[in-house]
This record gives C-alpha cells, sequence and structure tokens, in this order.
C-alpha cells in the first residue's frame, strides 16, 4: 500500500523541480561540487553564512577568495580538482555584488519576506494554492531581556497582521477544519529560547518565570484572535525544559481551554515516543486538544558534535534509519490518538509521506484528522503532490532580514545536500522509485549508539563529563548536597590520619557570598612545621620513588574514583568556600579528575625506558627519575583542580609533594589532603601545609625542595623565580620552578565576527566566576566598522547578567573571593572611571563581597586597565581599525596566557594562529575553560613558565632524564637484538 | 672428487665425538639450551666469562643466579621454559665449588695448561700421536710499557722451554720437512698487540717502533733454535697495522733470511686476495718462503659490531657463505704459490678440508706442501681423520692461566654453538653428510653489504662517522691540514661579511703547545656591540621567524655540508688553537655535524602543528613559537660542537642567536660564524660576539634576551641562572637558562669487573683531552677486593701514556688550555698531596701548558679532590667495600652529570640503573664521548637544567607552545573530519 501511495505522490509531483536545484549557475556547479566534496561544502556554506554581515563589496571578493581559493589565478578550480570551473565559473564572476545577489536569490527562496507586509503577497499566494502556512519569525539570538522583549513584540505584531490580512482571504474548507473543529488560518511558530536570555535548564523555574511572563501576552492575543501557536523544537539540551514550560503553561487556568497550542516533537529523539506518551496523559488530564509537529529533527550535527564534546550520552538515534523507523512507529502512535491530538507531519520524504497515508487508511481516519507540513521554498513538487492529492499542507514560512536568516539558510541548505537527503536522493542522483519508497530497514545498523566513554578505562584518557544539569536528578544531588554540607558549615576539620601536628593558628574559612558565615575551619602550618615536613618528605622518598610505577598510577586513579564519590559534595564546598557558581564548581571538580586520569595514564606511557639509537652492541636507554622534594603552592580561584593537577603530577612521577594550598581555600585544600590519603599515598610522602606567603616563602628557600609548581599572581611567581634562583647553603641540586601567572587576555571581534556568538563569548569569558580565572578575559578588541553595534548589544547582554548568591542555580555571576579582592577590584573601577568610558556598571548589594561586572570602552593601551590583571568582572573595550592593529594591540602587554579571536574570515584567523602571542588561543569561542589533554593550558612571557598543565610535556618537568648506555658487546658477543 | 675426499674423512673420524659435546651434565643441558635459546646463550657465556675473577665460592652462586635464575625456587627452568629443567640440573647443584670445578673442565678442553711445564706432557703426546702444534701464550690485554715485557719475556722463555722440551722427542718425518725444507719442532703464534701498549694504526711508526723492539730478541732466539713464529691476526682495525709490521720487520737485513716467519689471514676480510698477492710480490723481493695461516676469522661479531656503531663500512664479508667461497678460492691461491709460502689452513669444516685436499691434487702438489690446523680441543674426530689420513696437522694450542683463558675459552664456545658452526650441523644437528659437503653457494645472498648510511638522507638522523685513522688516506689529509692551516697562523680574521663592526681589542689565540705562537687573530666586542647586536638581532627576527621551516632546516643541513667539506682543516685549526689531538679534534667535527644534522631533522619531525584530542567541532592544535633573541655563551673544550649544538638548535627553531665563543678558543667561534654565513643564515640573525665574561654577563642581563644558552662552569652557570631570574627593567618574557655546568664523575669497578677494559676505561676516561670535559672522570670507586690489583694496573698505564705535542699522531694527553687552567690543576695536585696518597704524577716539561696524568689513591669523600672539578687529568681513586657504598660515595658530590661503571654483576649493573644519580651513565665503557641522537648528554643536581643535548626534548626549549583551539562547529555543522 505504501508503494501505491507513494508512486500517486510521485506521478503528481513529476515534472516540476525544487527551485534549489533548478540550473541556475550555482546549482550547477557549486552546489553540485559542494555535494561531491564535503571540504568545499563547509567552505562554500560558511562562506554564505558570512555574507551578510559584510557591507563592503570589495570584501565579500575577499572573503570569497579566502573560503574559495582565487578563481581569477585557476586557483579555485586546482584547488577542488576542477579544472573546467576554473576559467569559467564563480572565479570568472567574482564581484562582490554578484556574489551577494546570488546568494540573496538563494535565501528568498526559503524566507518569504523581511517583514510580515513583505511577506503577505506570497502567502496569500500559497492560501489561493491551497496550501496553509506557520509563520517563524527570524531573528538573532537573544541575549538580553530588550532582545527577549523585541521578540516577543515581534510576536505580537505579527499576530496582528497576519489575522488582519487574512481576514479578507476566500474561505477554503480545507484548510480550515480538521477532524477536531475549526482551525484557525494564522499560526505563529515560537522559538522559546527568542522569548528570554535566561533560558537555562539548570534553572527550570527561573526559565519558566521569565520565559511565561513574554508568553502570556502572545497567548492572550492569540486566544483573541484566533491564532495557532506551536512551540519550535531545539537543541537538545532544552527539550525537557520546553516541555515543561509547555504543560505548565498551558495547564495554567486561563490557557487550559485554548485548542489551538502545539509543539514540535523530534522523530531523531530517543525519548520522543515517551514524550508523546506523557503529553497524551497530559492533555486528557487537560481537556482541550493540542497540536503534535512530528519532524525528524534539524539539530542532529550539532547535538551530536556538543554532546560528544562534553563526553554525555547523545540522546539521539545516530542513524538516519532509526530515526525514519521511529519516525513510521511515532506516526502510528499520534494517528492512533487523533481524537486527543491534532497531528501534523512534518517530511519531505515521498517514503515517509506514502507510511502515513497507509496508516491513516488502515485506522480509518477521515483525511482531515492530520496535517502535512513543509518548508517553504523546499521541495516544492511535493507540496504540489500532497495539495493535488486533496491533503492539507502547511507550509513553515519564515520571515525576517537576511542576517538571521542565513543561519536558516545553511541549516536548509544543509539538509537539502546532505547524503541522507530525500531530495537529493531523488532530484540529483535520481534513485529508483523502488529503492526510495522501500522502509527503513535497521539490520546491520549498530543498534546502540556507541556507549559512554567510560573514565575507568584507565589505558585512553578521557575528559571527565560535567554534570548535565538538564537533567533533574543532577539538580537533584547538587540541591542536596548543598544541604549536606549546610549541615557542617563551621565544623573544625583535622585530617584522618594526622602525620605531621601543624602548630599554627586555627584557619578559619568563610562564605564570600555570606562573609558572616564560617564554612570551615583547619589548623595552619608555622614556619617550624615546614622544617619537619621537609625532613619527613625526605625520608618518605627513599621508598615511594621504588615504587613501582604501576602502584603510584593505581593510587592515583583511585584518588579519581574518590572524587568521582564525593564529586557533588566537594563542588557543594567549592560553592560555599569560594562562591562558584554550580556549572564552574562541577567544571572543577570534572577537571581535577582529569587531572588524576591524565597524569596517571601519561605516566603510564611515559615511565619505561625508551631505547634510543638501534646501534647493536650498545644499549642505550631513556630513564626517568624524580627529583625530589616538590613543594606545591595552589591558588584559590580553581581549590581543588590546580593543586590536583600540580600535586598529582609531582606524585605519580615519584616525588614527595608538599602542599601550600590558598589560605583563601583551605576547605579546600583539606579535601584533597583527605581523599589522597584515603588513596594511598603513603604518610610523609604528601603533606598538606595550609598558610600563608610565609610558608610559601620558607617553602620555596629551603635547601632540600628541588621543583617548585606554582600557580598565582606574577609578582609572587617572579618572586619564587628570583629566591629559587640563588643558592641556599646545602641546596645540592637547582631548583626548577613551574610558574602558571596572570594575563591580561583579549578578545579580538572583527568585521566578519558572528555577533551572537561573539558577545556571549566575551561575556561569559569576562564574568564567569567573576572574571577570577587566570584565564578570563579582561580586553576585547573590536573592529571600528562594528564598534558601535557591538557595544549596544555588549551593555544590554552585561546588564541582563544574574549576579547574586550562587547557591541558586541560575546565579551566572557570583561574589568575588574576599573583601581585599572587592576593594583591589573597586580601586581599578575608579581607575578606570578616569581612563576610559564607562559603558556599563553593574550594581550590586549585599552582605557578600559582589562586584558588579563594568566594561570600559574607549580604552587605549596607555590604561592602567588595559594593561594590569584586575582578577574581577571588568571588561576594557578597544577600538582597532584593522586586524593587524588589533593583533599589536592584543599583544602589547607583558602576558601571554589566553587569547581568543571571532571572526569568519579564514584569513584573519591564520593570521591570529600564527601572530597572536598567547600559550591558548581561542577561535570562535569562549577563552576560558580548557580542557586536561586537549587544550593543555599555560602562558609565557610574563605569564609562566614550565609546560603547559594537561599537555603531555608537563610531567617530564618533575624528573631528571637519564641515559643509560651500556657497552653489551662482551668478550666479541652481544645479545641477540 | 670434494665428495669422495670428504667422505674419507667422515670415514676416519666416525664414532668419535668432540669432547666439548660429550654427554656431560652441562652438555646436555645448558649447551643445548644455548644452541636453542640465543639469550640463553649470552647469559651462560657471560657468566663463564666472570668466573675466573670471582674468587669467593658464595658469589659465584649468586652470579650464576643472577645470569641463570634461581634454580632452587623452579625460576631457572620457568625463565627458559624448560619445567623438567628446574628441579633436576643446574638448579639442584648451585654451589660455587661445583660450578666452577665444572667450567674449568671446560677450559681444560681448550687451554694445554697454565704453564709450559704444565703443557709439555700434553704437547709431548700430540707429538706421539703425529700431529704439531703452535704454542699461543694467554694473557690479558696489554695496558703498560711492563704489560708488554712481560709478554715478550714470556715469548722468550717459552720458546727456550719448548726448544728444550722438544729437544728430547722422537723424529717424526712427517711433521719435520715440508716441500720447502725441514721445519722446526717449535711454533709460538704471537699476538702483537701484546707487545706494546702503543699499538694504535693512527701512529704506524710509533707502532712499529714499540712493537719491533721487542719482537727483536724474540726473533733473534727463534732464528738462533730454529723455532717458528706466527703472527696472529687481531681486529680489522689493527690488520694493515699487522700487515705493515710484519713487512717491515722481515725485510730488516737480520731477518731477511728466517725462513719460518708467518702470519695467519682471515678469509672473511674481503681484502685478503690483495693482501696475499701483495705478501706474494713482498715474498719473492725477499727471497725467504713465509707460512701463511689462512683461517676463516675469529672476529667477526665484534669487528662488525664495532664497525657498525661507528658508522664505517664494514669490510669483512656479510655472509658465512661468502667467507667460505673466499676461502675456497684462497685455496687455490696460495697452493698454487706454494713454491714461496708455506701454506696453512686452519678449518674445522669437513668440506673445506676435502676442497684443499682436491685443489692440491688437481695442481699434483706433494701431501708434505701443505698442513693443516686445528685447534686444540676441538673437533678431535677430524683431527684424527687428518693424521690418519697421513697429513701434517698442527694443533693451535693455548698456554695460559684461566683468568685470560676465559676470553678465549668463550671465543671457542661460540664458535662451536654458532648456527653456522660445522660441529654443530654435523655433531649436534645431524645433518646429512652431503649437504654438510655441498660447495658454497652465493645465489640468494644480497651481494654487497648494506650500503653506507649516507649523512645526505636527511630525514633519517644517523652519527657522522669519525674518521678511521687506520686508513692511510684519512692521516694523510690530516697531515696536510695542519700543514695547510700552520702556514696560515697569526693571521688577523675578519668575517667575510662584516655586519656588525665589533669594537673591543684584537683577540689574539695562542697554541697551548707552544704558546708562543700565534694561531690566529680576530676583532672581540665591547659592552656597547652587546646592545646594538640585540637590536640587530631583534629586528632580523622579524623575517626568521616567518621564513619556513623548510628553509630553516634547510640552511642547518648546508652548515652540515660546508663542515663537512673542510672538516680535516677545521679539526686542524682544532688541534692548534685547543690542543686536541688528532681523534678529539676530529670527533669534535664529527658531533658538530651530528648537532646540525640532528636538530635540523627534529625541528622537520617536530614543527608541523600536532591535534589534539579526536573530538568533532573542535580543532586542537599544538604549535610552536620561537621564544626570541637568545644568547649562546659556549666554552672552549668542544670549540666547535658544543657552540654548534646550541645555536643551531636556537636558530633552527626560529630564533635570532648572538653567540659568545669563548676568549680560549675565538678562532673556532670565527669558523662556526664563517660556516652559518655561507650557509645562508641571514645577516643580523646571527652574530659572533667574541669576547670574555663582561659581554656574557651583559647578554645575560640584557632585557630583550629570552633564552640563554651556557655551557660552562658550575659557577658562571649558577651566576647567570641567579642574574637571569631578576627581572630587568622593560623585561617582557621569564628568561629561560639552559646550563651545562660541571661534573665530578665517578666510575665505579666492582669485583667482577673485566680488569682489562676498567683501567683501560678509566684511563681513557680521565685522561683524554687532558680531562677537560665536563664527562670526563675524575674519581674511580674501587672495590676492595681487587683494589690493589687495579692500582697496581693503573699505575703502568698511567706511566706508559703519551703525553706531548698533539699535532703528533700517537699522543694520548695533550697540553691543558691555557697557563690558568695549569696552574689551577697544579694546585690541586698540591692538595691532593696534602689529603691523599699520590699513586703517580705525570711528570712532563717544555713549553706547552703541560700537566701529567697524576693519581691519588685513599680518598675520602672529605676530601677536595674528591669533590671539586678539577678538569685536568687528575684522578682521584676511593676504595669500596660493598657495591652499595661505591654508589653511596658515587652519589656523594653536589654533581649529577656522568658516571660509569665496570661490572659483570646483572645485579649491581641493574643496582647502578636505579641508583646512580648522573645524567649519562655508562656501563662497561668509557664516560666519555656521547653522541648525539643515540646519547642525549647533560646533568642534573648541580651539574646543570635544561633538557639532554643531541636530545629530542632539547629543541622545544627554544620555543613556546601554543595551543589553537578553534571552535569549528559553525550553524550547526562542523568541517568533515
Amino acid at each position: 500500500m505504501v508503494h501505491r501511495i507513494g508512486e500517486q505522490f510521485a506521478r503528481l509531483s513529476a515534472g516540476r523541480t525544487p527551485t534549489l536545484f533548478e540550473r541556475r549557475w550555482w546549482s550547477q556547479t557549486a552546489l553540485n561540487l559542494a555535494m561531491q566534496d564535503s571540504l568545499f561544502k563547509t567552505q562554500l556554506f560558511r562562506f554564505i553564512d558570512v555574507l551578510p554581515s559584510v557591507t563592503d563589496d570589495a570584501q565579500v571578493v575577499t572573503l570569497a577568495r579566502e573560503y574559495l581559493g582565487d578563481g581569477d589565478t585557476e586557483l579555485f578550480g586546482a584547488q577542488w580538482g576542477l579544472k573546467a570551473l576554473a576559467a569559467t565559473t564563480l572565479g570568472a564572476r567574482l564581484s562582490g555584488k554578484a556574489i551577494r545577489s546570488q546568494v540573496e536569490q538563494i535565501a528568498r527562496t526559503f524566507i518569504a519576506g523581511a517583514t510580515v507586509e513583505e511577506a503577505a503577497p506570497r502567502l496569500t499566494n500559497l492560501w489561493q494554492q491551497g496550501q496553509a502556512w506557520s509563520v517563524d519569525l527570524l531573528g538573532e539570538a537573544t541575549i538580553s531581556d530588550r532582545e527577549a522583549d523585541r521578540y516577543r513584540d515581534r510576536c505580537l505584531e505579527a499576530l496582528t497582521k497576519l489575522a488582519r490580512v487574512t481576514s479578507l482571504w476566500p474561505s477554503v474548507p480545507l484548510l480550515e477544519r480538521d477532524h477536531l473543529g475549526p482551525i484557525p488560518r494564522v499560526q505563529l511558530s515560537l522559538k522559546i529560547s527568542a522569548l528570554s536570555p535566561h533560558l537555562d535548564p539548570i534553572d527550570p523555574e527561573g526559565s519558566y518565570c521569565s520565559v511565561a511572563a513574554r508568553l502570556r501576552p502572545i497567548l492572550d492575543l492569540a486566544m483573541r484572535l484566533p491564532a495557532s501557536l506551536i512551540f519550535d523544537m531545539e537543541q537538545a539540551e532544552t527539550k525537557t525544559l520546553l516541555l515543561e514550560i509547555f504543560t505548565r503553561l498551558f495547564a495554567e487556568p486561563s490557557y487550559k481551554v485554548y485548542p489551538y497550542a502545539g509543539l514540535a516533537l523530534q522523530a531523531y529523539h530517543r525519548e520522543t515516543a515517551r514524550d508523546i506518551e506523557g503529553l497524551l496523559s497530559w492533555v486528557r488530564q487537560r481537556g482541550a486538544p493540542i497540536t503534535i509537529r512530528l519532524v525528524k529533527g534539524a539539530y542532529w550535527d550539532s547535538d551530536t558534535i556538543r554532546y560528544r564534546q562534553r563526553g554525555w550520552a547523545v540522546p539521539l538515534f545516530e542513524h538516519k534509519m532509526e530515526t525514519d523507523a521511529n519516525y513510521e512507529s511515532l506516526t502510528h502512535l499520534m494517528l492512533s490518538q487523533s481524537s486527543v491530538i491534532r497531528p501534523a507531519f512534518g517530511t519531505h520524504n515521498l517514503r515517509t509521506l506514502a507510511h502515513i497515508e497507509a496508516v491513516a487508511e488502515s485506522l480509518g481516519l477521515p483525511p482531515e484528522a492530520w496535517e502535512y507540513q513543509m518548508i517553504f521554498g523546499m521541495a516544492e513538487p511535493f507540496q504540489f503532490a500532497v495539495t493535488q492529492y486533496g491533503r492539507r499542507l502547511r507550509l513553515y514560512t519564515p520571515v525576517g532580514d537576511l542576517l538571521p536568516g542565513m543561519a536558516y539558510l545553511v541549516r536548509r541548505l544543509l539538509e537539502n545536500t546532505s547524503n541522507e537527503s530525500f531530495l537529493r536522493k531523488e532530484y540529483v542522483e535520481s534513485q529508483p522509485l523502488s529503492t526510495l519508497l522501500a522502509p527503513p530497514v535497521l539490520e546491520g545498523l549498530s543498534q546502540k549508539q556507541p556507549p559512554l566513554p567510560q573514565p575507568a578505562d584507565i589505558q585512553v584518557f578521557r575528559n571527565e563529563p560535567q554534570r548535565n544539569f538538564a537533567q533533574a536528578d543532577s539538580r537533584v544531588a547538587m540541591e542536596q548536597a548543598l544541604a549536606t554540607v549546610r549541615s557542617q558549615l563551621g565544623r573544625h576539620w583535622t585530617l584522618s590520619s594526622e602525620g605531621l601536628r601543624l602548630t599554627g593558628p586555627l584557619m578559619e574559612s568563610r562564605n564570600p557570598g555570606r562573609p558572616d558565615e564560617v564554612v570551615g575551619k583547619v589548623s595552619s602550618a608555622s614556619s617550624a612545621d615546614v622544617e619537619q615536613a621537609v625532613r619527613r618528605a625526605a625520608q618518605a622518598w627513599e621508598s615511594w620513588r621504588v615504587t613501582t610505577v604501576e602502584r603510584r598510577v593505581d593510587i592515583i586513579h583511585t584518588a579519581a574514583s574518590l572524587m568521582r564519590k564525593r564529586r557533588d559534595e566537594l563542588a557543594a564546598w567549592e560553592i560555599l568556600e569560594c562562591g562558584k557558581p554550580w556549572r564552574e564548581a562541577d567544571a572543577d571538580l570534572a577537571e581535577a579528575i582529569d587531572f588524576l586520569e591524565f597524569y596517571a595514564s601519561e605516566w603510564r606511557r611515559l615511565a619505561p625506558p625508551r631505547r634510543l639509537g638501534q646501534e647493536p652492541g650498545e644499549l642505550n636507554q631513556r630513564l626517568y627519575s624524580p627529583r625530589g622534594v616538590t613543594a606545591v603552592i595552589a591558588p584559590w580561584n580553581f581549590p581543588l583542580a590546580i593543586p590536583t593537577g600540580m600535586v598529582s603530577a609531582a606524585l605519580v612521577t615519584g616525588n614527595p609533594v608538599i602542599f601550600k594550598p590558598s589560605e583563601r581555600s583551605p576547605m579546600m585544600g583539606h579535601w584533597l589532603t583527605e581523599i589522597l590519603r584515603e588513596a594511598g599515598v603513603p604518610e610523609g610522602v604528601f603533606c598538606c601545609l595550609t598558610g600563608g606567603p610565609d610558608i610559601g616563602r620558607a617553602l620555596v628557600r629551603h635547601p632540600e625542595i628541588v621543583t617548585i609548581a606554582f600557580t598565582g599572581s606574577k609578582d609572587v611567581g617572579l618572586g619564587i623565580l628570583k629566591d629559587a634562583s640563588t643558592l641556599m647553603l646545602g641546596q645540592q641540586m637547582v631548583k626548577r620552578v613551574l610558574a602558571e601567572m596572570g594575563g591580561k587576555n583579549a578578545i579580538i571581534v572583527d568585521e566578519t565576527a558572528d555577533l551572537d556568538d561573539a558577545i556571549a563569548g566575551v561575556v561569559s569569558s569576562f564574568t564567569s566566576y567573576a572574571g577570577q580565572k587566570c584565564s578570563a578575559c579582561s580586553r576585547a578588541i573590536v573592529h571600528v566598522a562594528i564598534y558601535d553595534g557591538f557595544l549596544e548589544r555588549l551593555k544590554d547582554a552585561v546588564l541582563n547578567l544574574r549576579v547574586g548568591n550562587p547557591e541558586e542555580p541560575g546565579t551566572q555571576v557570583g561574589p568575588v573571593i574576599d573583601q581585599r579582592a572587592q576593594a583591589k577590584i573597586q580601586e581599578y573601577i575608579e581607575i578606570g572611571k578616569k581612563e576610559a568610558r564607562l559603558l556599563v556598571e553593574g550594581i550590586v548589594s549585599g552582605p557578600g563581597w559582589y562586584v558588579g561586572p563594568t566594561v570600559f570602552v574607549d580604552v587605549v593601551p596607555a590604561h592602567r586597565v588595559a594593561q594590569e590583571e584586575i582578577f574581577g568582572p571588568i571588561l576594557a573595550v578597544m577600538k582597532a581599525s584593522s586586524f593587524q592593529e588589533a593583533l599589536t594591540l592584543a599583544n602589547s602587554t607583558a602576558y601571554a596566557l589566553t587569547g581568543g579571536v571571532y571572526s569568519r574570515s579564514p584569513a584573519n584567523l591564520e593570521l591570529a594562529r600564527q601572530r597572536f602571542d598567547v600559550g591558548n588561543l581561542y577561535l570562535n569561542r569562549p577563552i576560558t575553560g580548557a580542557l586536561v589533554g586537549r587544550q593543555p593550558f599555560g602562558g609565557h612571557r610574563l605569564s609562566g613558565l614550565g609546560a603547559k598543565a594537561g599537555g603531555e610535556e608537563y610531567l617530564t618537568q618533575f624528573v631528571v632524564t637519564r641515559v643509560v648506555s651500556e657497552q653489551t658487546l662482551r668478550r666479541g658477543f652481544a645479545p641477540p637484538e
């Protein structure tokens, strides 16, 4: 039956070609080429993506060359392996105007108009052809309340205008009534994330409040008109949240009766059947029906990539065939429940269409009981066929500017050209109808998606995934951990196995968000304790250095397991002791575990002797031996991860360690010590000397301390370096200092940048953990062409940050670490106000050590706020008239730690790769959050010395390399090789 | 015919088994096992080798376990995969006495007696059985004139005694006359290398004088008796020299008529046919006949290994079959010339015997025209057969102590058990006679030996071979280069393209061997020049850093080619400027070339970006960028190699370099500069500031110098480190200091050591280049059990060193670098005399800065000569009562550079691997002469900081590591992976 119906549709659509595949210049060459060459496709689509933000025609040509090669010199053709192309096609026509006009043409295929007014004639035209529609208002990403309000207002305005336009239209019964009754002519698809800058699954309550407040007026209007409202589904991470918002809102008494609400669900999502079941029982309680628009899902690539990057199990089906099969199964579910829902099927697949028909027929449903949805400008022959067949078809019709429309356009192009696109198979590859109509086959597919990388697999390092706070159980666990820790506040903690009794004063740790709250108390070290600790460490070294590599590696892996077990509790301590928001605290835990796992795995790899040379009769081996007693002097801003990294590197390589945690985070130092003890690090091999600078200095100058691993400020670091380079009486080894110091990190935003990304990236880079990361952004260098627009959006975004108590999951910016830090930052704000122009100053109050995110603009290199590390949520924005100038500005401090570039110019990105003089350069992403192993971290110039943390060269800093060369030729013979 | 004769021999030998294969315990188990398992064979033979030097029975058991595993715990059997063995054999019998007695039994199979008296009855017995003999006096390696004299005296004594013994014997006509007349009953085989401690092919004249002086009395006696004298052939390196000595000596008027001289030639040597032709024409001139003993050759393994280690073409045939074929061809040559020579054929191969018979028969020779030679105790069935067949057989019969006899024994065991041993094939593997008698087949063998590794192959690094001064053309080239350089002495040299005009005074370089001789003059730098040089370097950096890796690598390879071209000339400059003996100067050239080739190849390998992690949607790359202006502060003791290494590493990685050569070797600095210019290093990127400490200090403190590569003394190095760690005004980067400093290097000699090797190793390690190497030995730590014997031989060896003008090829110890050095060393000699006991003080005189090699004994750690670096040919000997104590002594200085161990105890060697705390540890070899790539060089503690020179981690010290992380996910899609 499916085949029979499919053939009918095929006949009805015959002789037509989708607009996209018509034989214009670019469908002949560029698009065909894109389908053959995925690298070219990337370049082409990236080029299309950047186009609307470039206003200068000459630059359009430059960018075309950067992306696609130089047509004039035949490079274009040669590069892509197509000689014939070089002379005749893209190359020959490279004029900015022509390119822009070509791309705009394509865009207009998919976008009905820039405004509702502009789109109205095309919508009218559809109606006249017997096709309904659902308008989608294209827009930029929403990064402020103002932008969210604007989207709300645009929705309201669109509803009003569309109602006015459609009121004049003739009646088309097929489109105005379904099996449950009359349906409105106007349908608006809503992008929920555009309705709030604070939509975040970590905080469902806050998200709901923010979104619902803007949804209600829209809903009120829709009810009045009436009009239909459909929630679009977005990235997988927000799916549960959107479902929650949907069901919560439409269960509100005022909206309970509204029968035209609906939402899209994605067949590629493994949970969709469950979600539909949930909705069905919810709908039965509620009473009024809802529309469910079943689509295959448009975020597969990005969701898959993002989840994999984070190490999370991908919740989507891995194979297109599975999605197709799921779609068919969901079709049956939806159609069988059409008494309470209005089924809508979004598809451009002939097989799917025929299958829906067959299912409906078998269920004996009337044709008005469901509708088809297709995308405006796509698969027109099928649109025609379905309409001819007498079915209700609704076209998903975008309305909006070209600039935000490009994201939409590229998504459509990808869909059309993907290997699995039905349209491509039919119209480009001309596959036979029988193949196209065959049911999805699941055999031969690996039925399960690859299992989540197991951190227990100690042979291959994988990053510990951060918590997915979109999952309720993760949120509950953190709430509970916070409660547990709260119940223990103020206690005096002693180590479960106290080796060395510390003789310094008791040290109190306070909550930066509530300074009157004592988080905990621990004993601190006196200078006399240093001597004793070093002596014990030197003694303990004898057995630790000969402990097998396997054993030491095992101990470090065990520590990782222990941290994993106590993860939420430790994160909760960190939230309370250091004022970190949830995600930041959780990330610190994940990074600490990463360091343990990475260094353990690395040492297992590096430790075995390696033969050098292959000459017979001699055996040369490289061996590593531990250097000796190591001092680790750690900061408070990553109070677990950074010391864990330094300490575990020293331990696993066979050194005893004396660890001085920051006096600002003694509790976290205490927990690290407990964990290492429990994991099996022997007494004496590791000890924790909580204390201030005097303890650090005593360690640095001690003649038996041979390695000093330090992370902290530049001034302290340079002081350590100087101290350590002076030979002390009795010193038997040149000290090695590893110092990770400060930064004055810049992000360059050029005129080709994606501003949605750039603003979000700059804001998160300068405000996350209140700017108290050495990697934090403290300068933004913005191209003059976009300077003003950038500042405008930046200001809004900064004003909309949620500054407050980090115990609340929705908090984006917490307090700074203590009063001293607050005072220093406020001093810099005063300096900035004198030097530069204040764009925005966040105002905060309350008992904690809060500092509002603050931005200075028109900053020049001579300003102190352009040169000095502030270590708070303060940003200095500088203007550059060229990318070269921006780079010069970026490099014009004595620091070289992190840096970032937001640009869609391949040439500029390449220039940055070469000349942006920082240890960690980030392109088109925020500049904090380096991952162990993948982004080894560390700077140079005055930002640090030593190898990058979390990188392959780190461990060898804790060892001496010994080469043993044996003459194996004896009495004229050598062992067999 | 060969087959027919072979079968006859086989019949005659039937029913007998060689003694070695008789079914004693060890032939059943150990020897069989050795033939199956080459690792076991190594261990077994090494154990046998060490036995005679161990006097303590308990230690014999310990060593047996170290080598062979523990029989008591069944480990022995398990380890070698033979369970049955564990309970019943070696293990069960592990008593020191039993083991020793077993091995002595085996030894007695091959050695006729400890003395001529002891051997006499067995020689008499042979004579009675119709077998002649040639006595070989076993002895230790000769490392002093006294030992050479002793060998001479033993030869004289043996001749006298043998003459007396044999005079009483009955006549055996077959053995007393050959085709050329009567032949003496007494034949002595001479080990020529035992007749002089100065036999060295680099100095044929000196070698001849030394050897001939001791040979003449022996020859005089042999002529009187008469007796026959045969030169044994030894390692390939001395072959030409021995031939020269032979022909020169026996052409002397007094010896021209002596008809019983002979020498052995080796069929495995590719030149033997040519050598025989040469001898034949020489013999015709001379008149009296000589004996040529043709053997296959017994040094194949060690010669091959040594030549390969040095990168020299191996002059021996690669395949046994080729040797066999050559033997047969030489057989024909010799037999066809028997009118002027007495052919003697050493073989234990049935096929060879039969072939000789067949050739002789075809030539119509009478059986007395040649003789067979076999080894005493080996292949007795064939001995029997040949005698029965009525042929003259002479047995090569060792006489001597068990200790020196072990080297001989092991060689015999190896021969018998090798895969290609005829005896093994017949008596162990029982191969069919037809196979055994088949002619050698050359097809299928790679006819040519593998070509010499080409240094031009820039992809794979290979060490530049040092000159083989056994070759006359190498010697001539060096003589000529010295003459060329001499003709240019005293000139003022300016750079061919002078960029920066130096404004310091003219600097004179003087010959340390003749201080009144000015080697050359160059301009030096003033402090003002430093500023200018840094400024120019910083400017030049801009283009150098963006020069492609390929180009920079090419320039460095070009520099290597230029050095190779000017190699002898540069070595000659070094001989004259720095007083290096030939080989030392040549080695410095080879090492300089190595550094260039190695760093260029390494950088080609390391420079490309490396991706980190494999997550989709992100591209993390590790990039290296040059750090910036680099100062290279170089020493004079490896005046080309060390600066070449530091400079080329900095240059190839993209840094500009300011090079300060030592003021003690300005000429070599000049030549390095010239070569780099010529190779294409641009103006400004490299400059040479010849000068003293003030220039070095100005460079170190300059704020724009970011990397300092220093090699020199500890005090200067620590001063640099301290200076460099103080932030200077305007300094924008933490300076990195790479410092290779001093050493107080020890060699441990334990009671199992091979003393021949140990004494030679200690002597060369402390005296080569007059001890002026940071790697030089300055302490010997000797086990009490061998202490006195060690000192006795050491004293002789030191007294016999040739101290003098390094222009003479035979010089072993030249002058020290200058008067200041001489005075300092002499001061330490005075200190040593007060602190410890003087064993030997080398007395030298003359105009140069000579210091005689000096040894102090009974030194304890508190002595200054045990702690302070002297940098001269001074050795402090310490006594240790255990290996553990020796290690403690060795580690009891603040240095950790090189160290060595001479031991044949696997457990001690392993302990040293683990606990001898030095950067470069050498086992059973001298401790100087680390090779680039194979033995990366450098120390720790106060000996240095930074990665090892010539190792894979060296280059990354000159760069900063940058990690670039790009978010490649854009608009929901990422480039294909």
